[in-house]
């Protein structure tokens, strides 16, 4: 078991990573009280949830199975969490426990952080987006018709579990859209990590036990080094959105949950290469090669069919990362280091989203 | 104008008072970019919102009109708030004002907590309850079929704004509801206070201005000391909530907006003053005296006809100061000093809500 620490303070937090780490009993040290709220969906509920329950035999633990997918990501969606924890009378000690992928880390922890003003919860990630990316950082929260995860919360876990065990019955797609959150850690911060990502990429596609869990924790640590940084975003932490303005444009259009959130980023993280090629930092050689890793990994690399870049644009204006309307991007100075643009030339982001949607 | 600090480290912020203070300058030293929403409701808006628009003619400011009343503070209440911030494209530096009672200020406080993980907020009270209370120390929230403010977050505004002259406006009932949490501060911490109160209640009930700005200045101290001790109610926070286990019983029994908060807290010190009694802590001559002070300014001093013994158990059982399923009680050690009771005596609470639903 490997264990990376997330330093916040007085909300700082581990992040257990192995084989078989969802029922280590670390879990039982991270509760607060002999309540427990366990939340997870129709997927991965059946397959796990018996397993967590087994190892919290000694605490009264009640069930939440959320339907399956991001079209349920709203804040209606969250009622049945709520109405389950007042149906059961759980008070302010009860722990929430979210077991599954992103939708159901980002909506529980929401919920975690709402219900009585904010409850104890532990993460136990079941996919491989959501083991090196969203259950690390204290992000959670839900959908709204005009933008994605425009309402919720920054609220820490107590503690992660990130279980490679349960990869193994994980879609083929989506271990792809894991590792283009993978590919994206490479990309933003760390060059050498890039090129061990593909050197080691028909491993990680094989599920290796060993190498997954290396990139797992480097994924983990280097999240949690610029979380620890950043908490609330306020500068840094923009970096970790790299590709995501423009893969958020991709999931409005399509309607959430259409494509994947990793499959949509993928094409970002291509788009932003583009972009920062027009703007010189990056040859099209580097853009080729982002390309190649991305498809190599299974993941599409061209925006769907039929969007324009009028589309992109109109959604794009709605992206979170604006502040007061400005366009704010996320671009690449060279593979391996990102950086924040708040002000990037018209021409080159209209060339960009021109050839991106005619490719 | 009067100024109370909240001190609360990073999110400490001053409290305003005093007659036109709505429209003072202060009020854009405290806003983050150039946008504003100015989020009110049917009977405030249409009293107020030009007045603070007129303050704030350089900025872009959206308005929202809530329906009026506690039926419509639900998480699904929110969602007029997220629309018109997402119409109108705001940013993470739009700030959030809530012009108007304790409902207003709770879901826009909630709102401001979650619009994009959290943007500045600012209060401008239009209620003597919410001027001495809701509107001070970050509790922020909605109600849930099961029980009140169930869903919410502890967030602090940037400032807060408590205007006498909107007290003219107040229908005499809701200036009771607001003394009835004056009162309230009375009896949990400061004897000298409530004798001050027992005799400057007619001024009060006259909205004599001086008088008036006294009590709220008084109140927002009391409640900003206890707030800057324990922002997240580990512990002597919970003192606030004096007469509000049986309170919130009460509204929710009627269904929430029947009965005002005020008037329900009213009966809830009733009734923790007779708890107290029967442990021996008070005397019947005390309780007489917190009786004759709340009936003098306008307040029920019984349960509604017809809720029973039963009917208080109920609802208390899911009452947020239970700790995994035990009771929280709020009661005096004597006048002028609360303390927390976490295993009061069944036979006596059984007696005095026998007694006070006979009575």
């Amino acid at each position: 078991m490997k264990t990376v620490q997330v330093a916040l303070e007085a909300r700082s937090y581990p992040i257990y990573i192995g084989a078989g780490v969802m029922t280590h009993p670390a879990l039982t040290d991270h509760l607060a009280g002999r309540d427990v709220l366990l939340v997870t969906n129709g997927s991965v509920g059946p397959l796990y949830a018996a397993r967590v329950e087994t190892a919290l035999s000694d605490y009264r633990v009640i069930q939440v199975t959320l339907p399956d997918g991001e079209a349920y990501k709203t804040l209606e969606g969250l009622m049945p969490i709520f109405d389950a924890a007042l149906s059961a009378r759980m008070g302010r000690r009860a722990t929430l426990i979210a077991l599954g992928g992103g939708v159901v880390g980002d909506m529980a922890g929401f919920a975690a952080a709402s219900y009585q003003r904010g409850i104890p919860f532990i993460q136990i990630p079941t996919t491989l987006l959501s083991q090196v990316d969203s259950s690390v950082g204290g992000k959670t929260g839900v959908n709204h018709p005009l933008g994605k995860n425009m309402i919720g919360a920054f609220y820490q876990p107590q503690a992660v579990f990130a279980d490679t065990d349960v990869l193994s019955t994980l879609p083929p797609r989506e271990l792809s859209a894991g590792l283009a959150e993978v590919i994206k850690y490479g990309l933003l911060g760390d060059l050498e990590f890039l090129h061990w990502i593909d050197a080691q990429l028909p491993a990680l596609m094989a599920l290796e036990p060993t190498v997954m869990s290396e990139a797992i924790a480097r994924c983990c640590a280097m999240k949690a080094a610029i979380v620890a940084e950043d908490e609330r975003e306020s500068g840094r932490r923009a970096l970790l959105n790299l590709g995501h303005t423009f893969g958020h444009a991709i999931e409005a259009h399509q309607g959430y949950g259409a494509w994947l959130h990793g499959e949509a980023v993928a094409v970002g993280l291509v788009m932003a290469a583009r972009c920062s090629a027009g703007l010189g930092d990056l040859t099209e050689a580097e853009v080729a090669k982002v390309i190649d890793l991305c498809a190599r990994a299974g993941l599409p690399t061209q925006p769907p069919q039929g969007m324009t870049a009028t589309d992109f644009m109109t959604h794009m204006a709605v992206d979170k990362k604006n502040l007061d309307g400005q366009l704010r991007l996320i671009l690449l100075r060279c593979l391996g280091e990102a950086y924040i643009e708040d002000a990037v030339d018209p021409a080159v982001l209209a060339h960009t989203l021109e050839v991106s949607c005619c490719g």
